[in-house]
């Protein structure tokens, strides 16, 4: 792993600064969340390792994968949402060539940023495009998700709920309208989605957190608690 | 209670019709808000009635009040943000007189608007201005007070959490720079200051939430949970 160290010691300053030229002002996206997701591969790859899974992912792929995922990040509600994971991936292309990335990984890391994306639907293929997908769903999860989940539907001035029925016990599911359906629309969904043995452990785990707020913030909102 | 159920049920409609003028789009001050607020309100009056306390509270001052108390809704990094609760008192008193609310009760209805305001820093002098201003803050607690928490710091653009210290361990609190920080800068302090008995209860079940989720959040953030 020395050599593997070195290497990554190497790169992720570079990568920082690729990804920070990109960022706006948005808090759900900032270079906290790029550490996030690249702390939760390096803990993915680890868990794998330990069960003898994955043993040939590049952690280099995964590192430049999960600071330069979200280059192009366009809000929840764009209509080009679905397209901007591809939109990363090209400009993440041209980011390493300039900086002399290893040519030879381009493909890998361009994969991974392509893959991990909901909207996009693009199946990954390779396990650093598996555990880069994880690594970044699980920042959605737990009591970070939940903050970036209320943060994300201020910036896009969604209701917090639906005034009367916030569970939608009698009225379809609306995440665009609703921050709380969002936990079942899209999160709840998560944990079967994951690509990775533990990924899928620790997405249950932080997922019960989004379901057992769901169900204590409509008994506030309700009244009867 | 009969002759005040019917007042009440006389005026709330109007009182929602001045209230939804006003709204922008903030699904953190939304009409929602103010009917929480006003079941905050009910609930602290019943608790109240209940021990002897606030009895000679007036509903529909309360009512009033509470659906009236943020019609004019400055940011809260505005800088005439600490005079909003004055201006939201003196648009109370035009659009109350224009509908033929009793005149006898627009001061009271007035000074438990402009009460209600942390930022403003104006004691409640009525039973009705303590109702209020309790109702209103339990709203900003509890797993409601959490979405609303990071809402607001997604409107503002404000970060998450220091990506470091986010518990503020060697670094000042700073709640404009991140959302994390306001559990302790004001919400911590808000169970101290509750003007009611009940309010002083409900407020300090509803922080713990808040310091249990902080914990749990730094440890995430911070990759040891």
């Amino acid at each position: 792993m020395t050599a593997n160290t070195d290497l990554l010691a190497r790169w992720r300053q570079p990568l920082i600064a690729i990804a920070a030229a990109s960022l706006g002002e948005d808090g759900a996206h900032d270079i906290n969340h790029l550490h996030r997701v690249w702390a939760n591969a390096q803990a993915l790859m680890a868990a794998s390792a330990d069960h003898g899974e994955n043993i040939a992912a590049d952690p280099l792929v995964i590192m430049a994968a999960c600071y330069l995922h979200d280059l192009v990040n366009l809000p929840k509600n764009h209509p080009e949402r679905a397209g901007a994971s591809r939109l990363s991936a090209a400009q993440a292309r041209v980011a390493l060539t300039a900086i002399d990335f290893p040519a030879q990984l381009l493909d890998d890391v361009a994969h991974a940023v392509e893959a991990h994306s909901y909207s996009a639907a693009i199946a990954p293929r390779t396990v650093e495009a598996r555990i880069v997908q994880d690594a970044d769903r699980l920042d959605a999860l737990g009591a970070v998700g939940l903050a970036r989940l209320f943060y994300i539907a201020g910036q896009m001035h969604s209701a917090l709920a639906d005034g009367i029925d916030p569970l939608a016990l009698a009225r379809p599911l609306d995440d665009r309208r609703y921050a709380l359906d969002h936990i079942i629309t899209k999160l709840a969904k998560l944990p079967a989605l994951m690509q990775t043995p533990a990924g899928h452990t620790l997405a249950a785990q932080r997922l019960e957190r989004l379901t057992d707020f769901r169900a204590d913030f409509a008994k506030e909102w309700l009244g009867t608690t």
